[in-house]
């Protein structure tokens, strides 16, 4: 118990006294006081130690292991993770970024060996080496590869640009976003997808997360309710919490929300917000059929509530060309988001909010606040990059790359994932949601598969409670098409190995909770 | 009152019926039912004719006279705005845009007539060259005009990045910033401000209005109390407000705050945030004494707030370089937000929050809901000129153009403007802040001006509760410096126009208000 004689709680501070306790046993871990498979003091023992309740010690393990700091074992207590070194690195990164990218691919290590002036980044950058080089098979990772943006073509834009432009590429914008890019996105939504609003429908955002919060400001006052998916993207809903609402969580089915369970629940209280990602949704890469996207909306007309329709991925079909339910949207319920980030280059932050004229003005306000506009610079390069053509061909030529990916992937899947495991093939994007059987814990299943360098996303950090999930997601967005059937392979074994072990402890039942 | 039968209120909005009224009304000065110099009906006869309380169209005129659609003719009643087609056009841009920038100047009309891809913008271009002819005096324009913006060197840094880490460069960055730039940032204000903080206390931000927002968000809860100057830079109290703050405003004289004035509110309620410009305040261009500065901070630390600094424009000074309130913050409670895109270039949108460590990590998170991060080539673009010490250059070119229009103003003023008007010339920035005597209402200042082409920006926008005021800013950001002799000397006869006018109708007096 000496290790833990340092720990200080100041309960003065907002943050709750069992963060706090679950920070400062970080810190010891990363100090290496504590030490991989180091056994963490009973309960009663350190509560008594700290002059907490013992709740505060239950919660903040809880939280450690969510982390991926500490593995519970059954009937025996709580441990430093064993595989500590490459997990809390790794799963700090994927909490903050929540399946949106692990940073790991973003600061480009190599950058820095090279002559330009660009110094050496030491530590963070020595830390991402050692994961890098120890992960083999990466099905976290979210995003697309920087070797398949159109940089040389982005640069020709950006410089042609600059040559026309010259002084007024860097002055202020219009709140709603340069005029003839907002022109081009409509033609592009006309063309693409047969849906048309006019320019003055549209508001230019920095990417689709700035999209929810601005709808969030705009939209929500203090304690509305805002129904989401479970699971879904929970960057969004930091995005409503931090407006004060309270979510409410409807649970996805492959081929869209549970009706009956949205109808029971709107007899309640319908929300003012209702998030979704109708098509190739994050994380489950289900989409919704075109039946329970016209009940949705007639819901949101009946119940009078808006629609927030996260279009993430739309471009990256492998079959069909999905419709978004803006396109079946006829009173005007819908605020449609469509993030060019995410298929493109995601460090540019361009994305867009179309909705109903007079929603258009709330929009455009709280953009306003929030930042005043989004760089000109980078709407102009995006307005010729359209005018240019050159989107649509970017688009193509993702759907091609990662069509062979998707199939890489449905067919490892399909020969070595062992019965007992439910999935349904996405028709497009970049996520695959696999489900142990009921009574399993993907978190568990995790640290198994981090001790042989293969790295997936447990399904707890989809749902806003963050409870532990039997499901998670597999992307095929980072990983080598070389690597796919290698590592779902192993991904069965180390699935098949998990069976074996927690035969032994049998945890099925309904009111399973990891024991700490 | 035929002209008014077709205005359709919607009581289920959430928008107040008064706004619902005023927007209808310009909606019919736009169709041009309501023409110049027409009067508006008598206040009960259309809360008859429309079925809602007199003070609804109390509310609904004042918003009009504010939007500058209406002016108000002592003991006569309420008209058209006779000079409404300049009017309406530049006012609501400049409410929109609070001062930091009129919209008109971001466009670039001319780009649209060049042999570029770019379409012309048909309407809103040619109402902005419209406006722009019959301007010929520009004194309300905050914005630094691109023609001094180091647009060869920036484009050159661009493309080094983009050469040199080509896809890179557009990834996921993270979000307290990209790493070398927070590191070049640390090591400028070290030599430039002798101010140190290490990268981890930095969080780059896209502008200072972001900057805000983000700090309203991570350290505000519902119903917080909120300290703004009075007056203040209103796209702030935007920020705050939508948290669901509450503002107190707190009068700010020459030498900064009213201390005994800020001591008795305290001692009511201190609050979470005080919002601050320390040096070259925007409007006012005051700036704090050394004295008041300390005063200030052991304020803070007595009563447990944090302080809001907003450096916008501390770079700009003309004499003594300023110090800014963090170089005296010895407790950490300070939260200081400077802004790159005002003195450099907007449309880049770029600036960063210095805190303490502790709260940096609240900032990074409000920052990742917020929109994850800023843009990746921005970043790395602004590292390199911060690199190649092309940053200080660019101020000491803009220190030396700016210095000779504030000479002229500071000449022009001390000739021509009347006695009777109280004036302090700013140390630096780009405003000047002069108020007419008390009684005199600067919003027909603007309206009698606007008529020989001459634009201020009245005090009304710099006031939470946008109250009538008899201060006005005088902005010399954009007025070329051949003209501010000849505009100084227009302003000045107006203001002696003025005087003689409102001699008949005396409107001194403390309970002054502009009559409807």
């Amino acid at each position: 118990m000496d290790k833990y004689v340092s720990i200080r709680l100041d309960r003065s501070l907002e943050k709750p006294l069992y963060v706090q306790v679950c920070e400062s046993i970080i810190e010891l871990i990363e100090k290496n006081i504590l030490l991989p498979e180091e056994k963490l003091p009973p309960i009663r023992k350190l509560a008594s130690l700290l002059d907490v309740n013992t709740v505060t010690i239950v919660n903040a393990y809880k939280l450690l292991e969510k982390q991926g700091y500490v593995v519970s074992r059954v009937g025996s207590g709580t441990y430093i993770n064993p595989s500590i070194l490459l997990n809390h690195q790794n799963l700090s990164k994927a909490l903050s970024s929540q399946g949106v990218s692990l940073q790991k691919v973003s600061e480009n290590p190599g950058v820095f060996n090279d002559s330009s002036p660009t110094p050496s980044n030491s530590a963070l950058f020595d830390d991402i080496s050692n994961v890098r080089s120890a992960i083999r098979y990466d099905f976290a990772g979210a995003a697309i590869s920087p070797e398949f943006f159109p940089v040389e073509e982005f640069k020709e834009v950006l410089n042609e640009v600059l040559d026309r432009d010259r002084g007024y590429a860097f002055g202020y914008q219009e709140s709603m976003g340069y005029a003839p890019l907002r022109k081009s996105i409509s033609e592009f939504m006309a063309s693409e997808y047969n849906i048309t609003f006019s320019p003055e429908e549209i508001q230019v955002v920095s990417g689709a997360q700035q999209g929810i919060d601005i709808i969030a400001k705009a939209f929500l006052n203090y304690q509305d309710t805002v129904y989401v998916e479970g699971p879904t993207y929970t960057g969004a809903i930091d995005a409503f919490k931090s407006r004060g609402a309270k979510i409410v969580e409807i649970p996805l089915e492959p081929d869209g929300i549970n009706i009956d369970e949205l109808r029971s629940k709107l007899k309640v209280k319908p929300p003012r917000l209702f998030y979704t990602m109708p098509n190739f949704h994050n994380p489950t890469g289900y989409s919704y059929s075109t039946q329970k996207k016209k009940e949705l909306i007639a819901l949101s007309r009946e119940c009078d509530f808006l629609i927030v329709e996260d279009d993430h991925m739309n471009d990256l079909y492998f079959a069909e060309k999905p419709s978004p339910l803006k396109a079946m949207d006829d009173g005007g319920n819908v605020l449609y988001i469509k993030s060019f980030s995410k298929l493109f280059m995601p460090g540019l932050r361009l994305a867009f909010i179309a909705s109903r004229k007079d929603f258009a003005v709330k929009i455009a306000d709280a953009k306003y606040y929030s930042d005043i506009s989004s760089s000109g610079l980078t709407q102009r390069a995006m307005d010729l990059f359209f005018r240019k053509s050159l989107w649509p061909e970017h688009a193509r030529r993702m759907r091609k790359i990662f069509r062979e990916k998707w199939q890489a992937m449905n067919g490892a899947i399909e020969e070595y994932i062992p019965p007992g495991i439910n999935y349904k093939s996405p028709g497009g994007g970049l996520f695959f949601w696999l489900e142990l059987p009921q009574g399993y814990y993907s978190m568990n299943l995790y640290n198994e598969a981090l001790k042989y360098g293969l790295l997936l996303m447990p399904g707890d950090f989809f749902y806003p409670d963050r409870r532990p999930s039997n499901g998670f997601r597999l992307s095929f967005a980072e990983i080598a098409p070389e690597n796919i059937r290698d590592g779902i392979k192993l991904l069965a074994e180390t699935i098949e190995k998990l069976f074996q072990e927690y035969k032994l402890n049998p945890l099925r039942g309904k009111n399973f909770r990891p024991l700490l």
